[in-house]
């Protein structure tokens, strides 16, 4: 079959064992590498995509011929589907990652012994990183770039409808990196698409150091539970407000409109609108005014339906606030005071991003520092939890998890780091 | 069975759950405790385990007692044994953590956007974490209070052959915690020791997030293969010394003796000498000569037997390499540079600690960026890998992997982050 590979499922093992290798090889070889190198590599890797745009467009459009042919969805085309306005995007973002800081090397801590013994702290590359993604072909170049200019070698492993695409892109990559004299094995895709793959992939932990699966949460859970290899995850965000009673009405509708409305499908945007039992009559109707002016489904308590009544509310149900509607809904909750919407926070959301609306400092850091979140808000948008917004230049995703990267992942989170001791003949004597 | 709990496998998923819901509500509790209370409640600890010494030397006594019907070996033994002098080191060590900084609510880094938006990056507990251990009960005492004091509440999962010592422990503990005003279920103790408990704590992401395994391989292995939690491994230390042409021979004679006699059974001792070739018949006869008289036995490859001959020693195979002692016997092998030695150390090695002995700085400092280890030695003695001697106060353990924390884990690497940012209403544009 064009553009797919000749492998059989027998043959999976040693594949992937052999792009381990090579892969785990090319990091040791990264690790050293200045900067200027990898970024004249990235620049290569920019132009190579240019200049295969039409054989990239022609393999997204055999993609997507097949993928129409079994019924995909219009969504799913959609997020498959290159354009020339999307690849120049991808070749753009690769430079922009070019003018970023190189974290690696960078000294973090240091300090001497009274022995004299001088122990260094340093920024290191993490070594080999898997990406277990789904349609989006430009994560292919996104993830790789990212990853080598910290130093890593990355072992792709896109979707089976894109993998025409994300293998004519691959090549475009490799063809960069090589020019520059780097090795060509720091950025492979797994040449199948069997599921198998992402399951030989997270076992691999010989030559891995770490999984980052982008996707939904079957992706992910599929990737955790067969992982021995560590795995950050980037599960959904369950974000909500918090309207305390002594917030600023006008804040609080701009920022409950800002989170739920401006852009609902992504993972910082609001699901949840709690208010205090002392301040709900006062400011929830104009609250839900807005947000039904701005088109918003209300699934709400019975207090809050209370509150609200004759206005047109659905009736929420436990799971309502325990769902990412990623939709113009939002599930709406009378509580009896600010331990009531911790305590809710805690118990529902996703410890993604959370926030508490009031001019009450006490209240605020009360909230801030109970709120078990990656992100936590006092008076400001959940909408600015994003690598670009927090000034990271660009991310690699939204970590939910709160071992080695918690919340936007930048460059600086994509690097381990390792102690350097320097001696003259130190030796320990008990 | 006195001591033993009245449980059945039927209902060990129920008591987990249970274990993990109260855990996490003790931890979101624990995460805005100030150092002072945590203080006391470890005081507290220490002189409960002072106060309970006969009920736990009672316990111990019981479960030495079945141990040894079971044939348990004198060295394992050994290790579960506790006496007076082991339980006033427990609690000495208990009230010495209580003087350590606590890493809880430093800011880690703080930076305000053009809009005004300040957002602070400040350490946080990681929150429940399990602790699967064997034999030694002292780590039930050890573990629970290093993550107290960062405000972690823990599930510990000790082994069978010590569990009415660890029960009597966690007894003493919560009793001293409880005083304090804190949690009584910031500590607790899994209640059954079939193997299936292993595999719960390992699957209970809904609430632990982290498990640190300590044992030996077989332990570890296994947990990492039933986990879906985030898991830090603390695996062995098969550690090289690289002796460079220019190494100056007193310093080399000194650290190998030191990182291969002064402590041979741990992990941060030396299993593996390697020496250039073109100094070998200069520096590996008085290196040998010195290991001999120190009653090492030498594993050379053919051509350090070579050059050692007739010295008694033993042909290596490349097992030898790849293994760690914890004994008088070391891995001798010639290299033919600098690069056949980072070559063999990356690819034989674990990644823990490694020394060059050199008096040339530029061979010294490529060793120390090509070296995929924790720790990097360049003319000190591996021996210093340890939290205590990094000045660290006190270690959980010697991380061997890449994610979240490398080398020596003290307090501050059983914390996470999280990001607070504060604003006056700032919404996102775009």
């Amino acid at each position: 079959m064009l553009g797919q590979t000749d492998t059989t499922p027998g043959s999976y093992p040693g594949i992937i064992d052999d792009l381990g290798r090579r892969a785990r090889n090319a990091a040791l070889q990264l690790a050293t590498i200045p900067s200027e190198t990898k970024n004249r590599a990235l620049h290569g890797i920019a132009n190579a995509i240019d200049a295969a745009r039409q054989v990239i467009l022609d393999a997204n459009s055999e993609d997507l011929k097949s993928a129409k042919e079994r019924g995909t969805s219009a969504a799913m085309l959609d997020r498959l589907r290159l354009d020339d306005a999307r690849i120049a995007k991808m070749s753009a973002g690769v430079r922009h990652v070019a003018t970023l800081p190189d974290p690696v090397g960078e000294t973090l801590t240091q300090w001497t012994r009274d022995d004299g013994l001088e122990i260094t702290k340093t920024a290191v590359p993490i070594g080999v990183i898997g990406i277990i993604y789904e349609s989006r072909p430009n994560v292919t170049a996104d993830a790789a770039v990212l990853c080598l200019k910290a130093g890593n070698a990355t072992i792709l492993r896109g979707g089976s409808e894109a993998f025409r695409t994300n293998r004519a892109i691959e090549t475009a990559i490799q063809s960069g990196i090589v020019k520059a004299g780097l090795p060509g094995d720091s950025v492979q895709l797994v040449p199948f698409t069997d599921r198998q793959g992402v399951d030989l992939l997270a076992g691999a932990d010989r030559y891995v150091d770490l999984l980052i699966p982008r996707g939904g949460r079957g992706l992910i859970e599929a990737v955790t539970k067969a992982a021995r290899v560590p795995v950050i995850k980037h599960y959904d965000g369950i974000c909500a407000a918090y309207i305390h009673a002594e917030a600023d009405l006008k804040k609080a509708i701009a920022l409950v409109l800002n989170g739920k409305t401006q852009r609902p499908g992504v993972c910082n945007a609001l699901e949840t609108l709690l208010v205090d039992a002392s301040a709900a009559p006062k400011l929830l109707p104009p609250l839900a005014d807005a947000l039904l002016d701005a088109h918003v489904e209300l699934r709400c308590d019975p207090r809050a339906a209370d509150v609200l009544a004759p206005r047109p509310v659905r009736l929420a149900d436990d799971t309502d606030f325990r769902t990412e509607f990623l939709d113009l809904i939002i599930a709406v909750k009378v509580v009896n005071d600010i331990d009531d919407a911790i305590d809710h926070i805690n118990s529902h959301g996703s410890r993604h991003s959370d926030l508490i609306v009031t001019e009450n400092a006490d209240a605020a850091n009360r909230f801030l520092a109970a709120i078990d979140s990656a992100t936590v808000y006092w008076n400001a948008s959940t909408r600015f939890t994003d690598g670009g917004e927090f000034g990271f230049g660009a991310e690699i995703g939204i970590s939910t998890d709160k071992l080695h990267a918690r919340g936007p992942m930048g460059l600086r989170e994509l690097t381990s780091y390792k102690y350097l001791l320097r001696g003259n003949g130190q030796i320990r004597g008990c």
